[in-house]
């Protein structure tokens, strides 16, 4: 195993993707459920708060500008790229990447391969984005199995968990999960600001003896692996997933997939039952009255819109998945989040991070117990 | 594949195990964080909620005896096991079995193994519980592997959906799943009570080419199965787990651990968040004393302890696993499900529903589309 400490690969200013100095990103104004209309209002937002952004906007151009013209915070800041095929929902994706090449969400990507743009961003079918993305972009070298990672809402100072993979591929063998540790703990570095984000494996226990087999392996790569930018706490389980253990949670895109969808549902369940129970008596109501702000805080707090956007880890270049559903706060915290990492000069850092880690296939031989 | 329509398995009354008119619960005394106070408190409830129930108690029997003695409704209903060991939390299984002979958790199973008891309960480690049922119950002819099976809250009419397995095992093949479907579809309908109860299968989408390939094969097996007495709702996601769409959903026990937990942790974090949003300004505490009764209807639609209990399924009687750290009111839950259960003749009908379905690794040949 290579055992090399490398202090600098994430604290290297490296060269920010320049462009008349802006950070440009490149926007797939299709494909979502609102339409490009939440798009151009959501980097409209996006254009207020960051003075150095600029971006290039994918779709039928005639539908786009007249939507832009309007805005006069874009005014300058966006190019055009002409494209009239859209990636639908349904659309599988193995039948995009053959015949995908007119679509906003291809040509989204061939403008961030190019260097034209700094990242990307889609709230369209995230199948059909991993697979263009895969065979345009490319994964980069050392990674076997790209991921995708989010923020889950937690207990920790940050407010928020990155998990990952929550849905790039179902498996994950036991160097895939190494990668993610170590993708996951750059990504807390550049996208929370954590200097040492603590990284744990999600099992059915904390214990050692418990769970799959490539789990333990993990927890042995893990282990042996030398972690200079991050903490390994070793197992945790899916009550950690909100708490304060942890900073970053690894595991495999099934497991990770089912965990997120199922924090969500049992977050609306509640929020449903609430609004019930507040109904119910006039005194219930007159507390609800009352506590309007209370629950606008608290709403405010775990906006899933606040943390849209599930980023692309192991490509060469910066993607990110936008809600389907989003509306323009959420595509503006999406690309927000684009620019961000690019700005932080993420992928780079990325790149050399999961270089430094060599083959996976051979960190799996060197460490495993038997 | 067996296709008889067996539409009375689960609705002919079997006999009612009998003790003098009594539904005879053995229950573990010891191993849960509360001692056994909690446990006789438990039994206190549930013996004044149903008149024919009764106890054998398995513990140091000069501990118990003074507990049971003080509570009326107790007397003449309570007979004592004397065990002199305990089953820790941190015990392993594999230790537990070789070693165990002498705790009260065996003790509980040893009564229900004899037919003395009907049913039996303990608050004790789940993975040592599950290894001495496996050996001293062994498996209902027809099942590879056991499930847990428990519910969780949802917006159907029943309040709450079956989830199996929860953590019996880390793997589940697809004949397992198939056998989960038929086992969790007869205990909606005995414990939930509901006629037809819908299945689905738990995977990363609904769409049918989605998901691992021991799904895709466990949703043609279920398809194929010629259900009597059930609708296959086909594949259904995280998010669905608190739905309506579904009664029963069916994974493995590694997955569905993670599911549940990652649940409880979510709902968890959302009530302090509660809690401290309420605690935010004047405005807001005045509206939390106005909604105190608001939050504690909430509370007791969601309160676990109102479903402590998972029950494992898939073994020559019934065991229900009571959560470690439960109180009176826990146990009782889980006691009264024991008995409930064991009043509908479950244990026989779950017997007769498996039995049918002929030998799983048969199904696994017949049903696979290729």
């Amino acid at each position: 195993m290579t055992a090399q400490p490398d202090l600098t690969a994430d604290q290297t200013a490296d060269q920010t993707p320049a462009n008349g100095g802006k950070i440009t990103i490149s926007v797939d104004a299709m494909g979502g459920d609102a339409g490009p209309t939440a798009v151009v209002a959501g980097i409209e937002l996006s254009a207020k708060a960051y003075d150095d952004i600029a971006f290039v906007l994918h779709g039928p151009v005639e539908q786009l500008e007249p939507l832009v013209a309007k805005r006069r915070v874009l005014q300058g800041r966006v190019v055009f790229s002409d494209a009239r095929d859209v990636v639908t929902m349904d659309d599988k994706p193995a039948h995009v990447m053959r015949n995908g090449k007119g679509t906003s969400m291809w040509s989204s990507l061939e403008t961030l391969r190019s260097g034209e743009a700094a990242g990307a961003v889609s709230c369209g079918n995230t199948g059909a984005l991993m697979a263009i993305s895969m065979i345009r972009l490319r994964k980069l070298p050392g990674v076997n199995r790209p991921a995708i990672a989010i923020l889950f809402p937690s207990r920790n100072p940050q407010g928020f968990n990155v998990m990952l993979d929550v849905g790039a591929d179902v498996r994950a063998d036991s160097p895939d999960l190494l990668q993610f540790a170590l993708m996951g703990a750059s990504y807390a570095r550049n996208g929370l600001d954590l200097d040492r984000p603590r990284v744990g494996l999600l099992n059915v226990g904390t214990e050692e003896h418990k769970g799959r087999a490539e789990l333990k392996e993990a927890h042995a790569l893990i282990t042996g692996h030398d972690a200079a930018n991050f903490d390994f706490v070793g197992f945790v389980e899916g009550s950690d997933i909100t708490s304060d253990r942890v900073d970053v949670i690894v595991t495999d895109g099934f497991t990770g997939n089912v965990a997120i969808k199922t924090g969500e549902g049992t977050a609306s369940l509640i929020g449903d039952l609430l609004r019930q129970a507040f109904r119910h008596s006039i005194m219930s109501r007159i507390a609800s009255v009352l506590a309007l702000s209370t629950m606008f805080r608290l709403k405010q707090r775990i906006d899933p819109r606040r943390v849209n956007g599930g980023v692309f880890l192991g490509l060469n270049g910066i993607v990110v998945k936008s809600h389907g559903g989003a509306d323009a706060t959420g595509v503006a915290a999406a690309v927000g989040l684009a620019y961000r990492l690019a700005k932080s000069g993420f992928a780079a850092k990325l790149a050399a991070r999961v270089a430094k880690t060599g083959n996976p296939a051979e960190q799996a031989d060197n460490g495993q117990a038997e």
